[in-house]
């Protein structure tokens, strides 16, 4: 299991999908999300994509050759046209072209549709309160969860990210998906032949299940509950609804490499906090954040993330061979 | 126990209020919001706030004569000091101002503080929905949920809600707080002598009770445990930290006449959805209502209070009589 420096998985990640019809600009953006989720920790986003990207890549479902579109319908808003390519390039665009915008218009928002998978929801988010924005990010994902009481997926798994900027360190991030856990804990127990708990998943009836294989066939339970599933449904309509992109359940997969591009969609929106609030606006951010880590027992969000972010940018990434042989193998 | 229509309990409410330091204005406007609440079954939001209402404008804790205050920092926000009064005419004001803003932006925000109780947070964005606005609103209320693993409640039990208009129906309203249940089920237990069940609430020191009163001079747990933590956190942030106003834990109870004025905030997005997604975008939010409500068991969200709405409006609203006397008693 070799250790690499960040900058050399970059590589290697650039390398594997310019040999699977992406072109090197899109490869250089797939890689350094890719690369920044699995350094966060945040495996699920990380290097175990690289070959499903590079599967769809080469089968065209996600066009690697693909160039983001943007025009500015109105004042505050920049839509983007992902062009059925990565979503990053899309997200790198909107996070350079925000800026300017909302510091003119004291709020903008970008509408992204026709996109893929968005990875870690945090870090596009993070890019601008490291700018000094508070930023907010909705996205939609293939079918996951049902509407309460129904049994097919309507809404996925729709991640809400949010990040303020902080005094003199990285921003507050916060980053959740709203399925009660991720499929791979499925997976997972599938692979070790053992049940999972209930409240995880529903059957293809909507009945509760503890079986992985049922599991596998119905939807994910949201996090708490009947609440949860309005919150995932709201994302949808922001996310897709908003932006013109397909709803969860008009959305191919994103891990594999069959049937149409699965078009979904991400809304930012970004605030010049010290445009609403004033000059002391980055202080209550930053007194919120310290009365939290004041408490004992509690923790900042996305303080674990930080810490194994530290932890690759000075000791580098352990790849195991599984992934260099995927890699290889693309 | 008197049944009344809408507009003679709005008047009754009215009344009560002026009595009490209140001006004709805002009193029309506070009881337009509580009977709304009412009529749709919201009752925590609802009647049974007349009286610490007219008991907190009586002594100056909320300012009744108080005049909103508007400015427009930048071209897409409006700002709006509620100089300390009722949240309702502040919230009017934000819904009378954002659709001018929000058709020449594309979006818009409305941001309130030294605000006070929100009531209902979907009526403000459901009112934007009806006239072709996609609507989010955040709102932060006095300390109720610690952070994870902690034991002092730092963030409210605040609110988000979202609305987006359908074709020929009212428009799709999600309105949820992120604690577990509503503290007034808590209290319901204690005066039925009642446990609570495990994973409503923490005791003083941060661990689960299911004693009442231990409870009550505990922390709410949110839903979906440290997820459910985080989107507060995100809503503490949005709804005032972004707006200047007071967090959670330096907020007054909205629910008596002691301390200075809770001084909260409230922020609103409204977005012109046409102007984002082109014409197409109503006829998307209705096919996915469509598509929630073609599942056998499930319904969409808000159904249960527009079923209440129609049959208060249709019946009329049942005052019971302890009401009326806390009215008289104002």
């Amino acid at each position: 299991m070799p250790v690499l420096t960040i900058p050399a998985v970059e590589n290697l990640v650039i390398a594997t999908l310019m040999r699977c019809r992406t072109s090197a600009a899109n490869a250089a953006s797939v890689a350094r999300a890719l690369v920044a989720a699995e350094a966060d920790g945040l495996k699920g986003h990380g290097l175990s994509r690289v070959a499903s990207y590079a599967a769809q890549a080469k089968i065209g479902k996600v066009d690697g050759f693909a160039t983001p579109a943007i025009v500015y319908p109105r004042p505050a808003i920049v839509s983007i046209n992902a062009a059925h390519g990565f979503a990053y390039p899309a997200l790198d665009l909107a996070v350079a072209a925000l800026p300017e915008v909302t510091r003119r218009q004291g709020m903008a928002a970008a509408s992204i549709h026709r996109s893929h998978h968005c990875g870690a929801a945090g870090h596009s988010v993070e890019r601008l309160a490291e700018q000094g924005f508070v930023a907010l990010m909705f996205a939609n994902t293939p079918g996951a969860i049902a509407p309460w009481g129904g049994s097919k997926a309507l809404f996925g798994t729709n991640p809400i990210a949010f990040a303020c900027p902080l005094f003199g360190r990285v921003p507050l991030v916060v980053d959740l998906s709203l399925s009660k856990v991720a499929r791979g804990n499925i997976l997972a127990a599938k692979q070790r032949g053992e049940k999972i708990p209930e409240g995880w998943a529903l059957d293809a009836a909507g009945d509760p299940t503890t079986d992985p294989d049922t599991a596998l066939t119905g939807t994910m339970l949201p996090l708490g509950d009947a609440k949860g599933t309005a919150l995932a449904l709201m994302v949808e309509l922001l996310a897709a609804g908003l932006t013109g992109a397909n709803f969860a359940a008009e959305a191919s997969s994103f891990l594999d490499a069959e049937g149409p591009p699965p078009g979904t969609g991400q809304l930012i929106i970004a605030f010049d906090p010290i445009a609403i609030a004033g000059t002391k606006a980055i202080a209550r951010f930053s007194a919120m954040a310290e009365a939290i880590e004041a408490q004992p027992g509690a923790r900042l969000s996305g303080a674990r993330r930080l810490a194994a972010r530290c932890k690759a940018q000075a000791e580098g990434l352990n790849i195991p061979d599984v992934l260099i042989t995927q890699f290889e193998a693309a």
